[in-house]
């Protein structure tokens, strides 16, 4: 392959992302320079905080820039390297962008060696051992705190870190309760991942079902999101519960703030809620993550699930797939395969 | 005296109370029987929570049964007994009610024997010393928790849980900056009780001011208001700010949850939200909090603020100033004066 395809944020989407947000161009493959390296993206991560990174407002990271290459997570493969650290064929993870090739010193953040003797797919370093399993096992962590024969709800409870944080929830004896949209869904996190419960958000009768599936009430609430679901849930949760605030993935395409109702109940109920990015974690305790993640893996406790779709040029229409809910567990797009010569 | 003059709750209020919500009776003094004790109610503590008790909705406790005597809390005096824990003549705190006199085994709650050796009028037990300065003691040390040098805005800053959370902060080696509702009360907290700064929110360019006074921006914000004031504080947010929500008075005589806007910041700015009840910590920790507030009294870094109203048939209408802000500190009723023959 001699040249870069390279697809550019255009225009700010507003609600959903439409093909005419971005332009796909192809530019030569940079060469790197001294102490610099050449990476091959193999695997992109499609996450709700794609979307939020399109916003003109801030977020944890400043917005992408108009007419930069979109930023994205994933794995690649060093192709040409000056810099030891980064040697050629290693498999690496981090801020490979929208594109087929980057240079290390130009990503926002350091990439991390994968190291060759990992029992399982580089890719999981995406899933269940990355960023998607992390944000599950810090969360659950520091502000959840999930004990024995505590009912957590977990809202997306089939998306990629719902479907962690329910199998880790159980891994630590308390039951999950889910919250997905379709039928098929929540069977799905019952039979093969093993959730006590699932309701179908959709049905009208969701919150009786809900009440139904939790007739100790409610100690912990993995939210990713917001709106009405927040608003009921806050409303039904025990004396000292803790609600962890993982995305508020409702509001993001929202053009306007729906707020949190039922907010005195942080009072009546004595809450704690807690926000918290998984990558201030990553760094300092991304070890300690990764052993715990990868144990109760090898334990067969936490199986991943995954939806592939082939084709860097895919991203723009599959990242609207998280928001349409019609994915199922992590979100891939394969974009080359490795070992690459 | 030889009746017992009662103020019953008749409606419940839709936005501020009426004088029609409440029937004013007169019935005979009653007798205590075996094992009790009849208190005659010196002092009545007039605080937002009354307000919350009014509503049908349960808070932390049931809410006030239309046709029973208005929930208060108060200071009394024993004035006949069968019970040694609490003798004639003795001075104690507790849940008396909007009424002359009570039985202990009607209240809600146990009744505490204030010490003759207090070396504070035993009013300060509902104000500093009692539940509205533990209010900020737990409040400020279980969730605010600000460090030396860090910033806590106090909403409601004159009122009676902002004015000893104000100082308390000072107390601990951090700046207050508080928001009150007229000028006067701006300069009284800064000139008398050593604010940092205080600002009116009833300025057009409050946003620009307060931003003026919290220059290394907002880590712990003591919300006692909801709405619009906590929106535009949840956007000002330091990373990894606290926010204690100990009152949200701004939504009580509300008729439409206005909700909280801002939200995602939860999420960008790291934040932890806690509610509490102090009721929860009294028994416990009662000693504690009393300890370390009569400790900053006594070494004058913590001045009670409080505003008298006479005669218990003003209660219902003195409630109302909670909500007009024509209250400075503590807002107490004298109902009677002791000691009492």
């Amino acid at each position: 392959m001699s040249v870069n395809r390279q697809i550019l944020l255009r225009a700010r989407p507003e609600g959903r992302v439409e093909p005419e947000d971005f332009e796909h161009i192809e530019q030569p493959v940079p060469e790197p320079g001294p102490g610099d390296a050449l990476i091959r993206t193999t695997w992109l991560s499609l996450d709700p905080t794609n979307r939020l990174w399109m916003r003109e407002e801030p977020t944890y990271f400043p917005p992408v820039e108009l007419g930069a290459v979109m930023r994205g997570i994933g794995i690649g493969q060093v192709v040409k390297s000056d810099n030891p650290d980064l040697p050629e064929g290693a498999t690496v993870a981090g801020m490979v962008g929208w594109q087929d090739y980057c240079l290390a010193s130009e990503a926002m953040a350091p990439f991390t060696v994968i190291p060759d003797e990992l029992p399982v797919d580089a890719r999981h370093m995406l899933g269940v051992l990355g960023h998607t399993g992390q944000t599950a096992y810090f969360g659950l962590t520091d502000i959840g705190q999930p004990q024995p024969g505590e009912t957590v709800v977990i809202s997306a409870a089939a998306g990629a870190v719902g479907t962690v944080t329910g199998q880790m929830v159980k891994a630590l004896g308390a039951r999950a309760v889910g919250l997905a949209g379709t039928p098929e869904k929540c069977k799905m996190v019952v039979d093969e991942l093993g959730f006590d419960a699932c309701i179908c958000y959709r049905d009208e009768d969701w919150r009786e079902q809900l009440a139904a599936a939790c007739p100790d009430g409610i100690d912990v609430d993995w939210e990713s999101v917001g709106g009405e679901v927040l608003d009921h849930i806050m409303g039904n949760m025990n004396l000292g519960g803790r609600i962890v605030i993982c995305g508020l993935i409702s509001q993001y395409n929202a053009t306007e703030d729906h707020g949190v109702k039922n907010f005195d109940e942080v009072i009546m109920k004595r809450l704690r809620i807690g926000g918290f990015v998984v990558l201030d974690h990553m760094a300092d305790r991304g070890e300690e993550a990764v052993g715990a993640l990868a144990g109760w893996m090898a334990e067969g406790k936490i199986k991943p699930m995954e939806t592939i779709t082939e084709g860097l040029e895919t991203a723009p229409t599959a990242l609207n797939r998280l928001y349409d809910g019609d994915n199922v567990g992590k979100l891939l797009i394969k974009v080359a395969d490795p070992p690459l010569a």
